[in-house]
């Protein structure tokens, strides 16, 4: 079914939502953003959009506004909001509770598991959307609307999604740290990180194939204590480098 | 040009070269193992190829001696191989250096930058050879071969080598390490790590599109120390993830 949704933000989360939603054959009536230029920018990918910096919507048509702002600023923007008196208000954060949200009658959280850039076009039909609403109506409401974008939509509570968070950080943010390593060591020798995109990619199958703990190969689960000293030894000018190897290698070893 | 091949060794790597080289168009003649059996289960896997656990090959027919077996066997291995006068042998190890061949007046090393099991197949095309040899007519050979099998062949001295397999410990081993953390804090709460998959995914492609260091998010980088704090406390009863989490924010910090 078709619906008339308002954006709240026009970052990189508004950004690749209300395009996907506009694909959806739903109709994003406004964008809003403190900075108009900001909202206008979106809008204007958007057909029949209208751009605004004013919080007052009392007279829109929206059944759904999604806001898309920052964490630090999610609380600030959702008070000054005016909204219809049956519409659904919900936010897209993975680390902000739903009570952010609880003077609204009907709220919750429509949140896509993943992490955008203006620049890079995400397929949100892979995403994984997760879903906490105030009530069962507001509940179905917001599934389903994630439904017209995604067949992977669950129910996850405030406190699930903070340890999905968590999760995270340790297999994207962190992992990414470890590229940035990686990449500093193969350039110190005039090495490509290029190199390693078939043994990264390849990792990351194995992983969701097998599972993490059947994948795990390298010196430190073998317990090859002579190439990890040579490792050891080839990082002794980088300190920080050789204590993370030292630290993964043990915490690996005591995976067995 | 179709070359006559002797595969030494019947393991992950031997598994997928054999059957690689074969479809590239090559023979490959006779698989060696120690072990009979192994060296039959994947000789039987390739049309008019022999087992042998003998290593006399004084009378084979193979221009090239490709040696797959792990890192500790190598130097006795090919200590013990008889090899027609005119032949090429090479290695296929990330770690050892091509000196262990050097008995041999042709001898090199043919190295595929890649992880191997013998359940999932690779596509080798995509995969990076790195090429050693002992002078500059079985450098070309070498190339010329791994040419066959991909076109991202490229020459790499036995201390590159080293520095790749360093790389490749951050950017594969520790980062698998990572994801069986984030497996578990998932499935401490009942959640499926498959969740993650599509984040992971894009991290992936990300950290290469625009290099790890552009691409670098979350709260570290941010200097959002609320969150930090949040995240460390849920850790508590972890001292292992919370040192790690520690000094992997901290990293990241000094990286800006």
């Amino acid at each position: 079914m078709q619906q008339t949704i308002t954006l709240i933000g026009s970052g990189n989360v508004a950004w690749q939502l209300g395009q996907a939603l506009q694909k959806a054959g739903h109709r994003v009536e406004a964008v809003y953003s403190r900075t108009l230029k900001n909202a206008e920018a979106l809008a204007n990918l958007l057909p029949g959009c209208i751009a605004t910096d004013k919080p007052d919507f009392t007279q829109s048509k929206s059944s759904f506004f999604l806001i898309a702002v920052n964490d630090q600023a999610l609380q600030s923007v959702a008070d000054q909001l005016n909204l219809p008196a049956n519409s659904i208000v919900a936010h897209t954060s993975g680390s902000m509770p739903m009570t952010v949200l609880e003077r609204f009658p009907k709220h919750g959280v429509f949140y896509p598991l993943q992490t955008f850039t203006k620049t890079k076009q995400v397929d949100l039909s892979e995403v994984y959307f997760g879903i906490e609403a105030s009530g069962k109506e507001v509940y179905k409401q917001l599934f389903q609307l994630a439904f017209t974008l995604s067949r992977k939509v669950q129910s996850m509570s405030s406190a699930q999604r903070k340890v999905i968070h968590i999760a995270a950080v340790f297999a994207c943010n962190f992992t990414n740290h470890l590229f940035s390593i990686s990449k500093q060591i193969l350039e110190k020798e005039q090495l490509d990180f290029e190199l390693l995109k078939p043994l990264v990619k390849e990792t990351v199958e194995k992983a969701f194939l097998l599972g993490p703990d059947q994948a795990q190969t390298g010196p430190a689960i073998r317990g090859d204590e002579k190439i990890i000293q040579q490792h050891l030894q080839y990082l002794t000018d980088k300190p920080d480098l050789q204590n993370l190897y030292r630290l993964l290698s043990e915490n690996i070893r005591k995976q067995l």
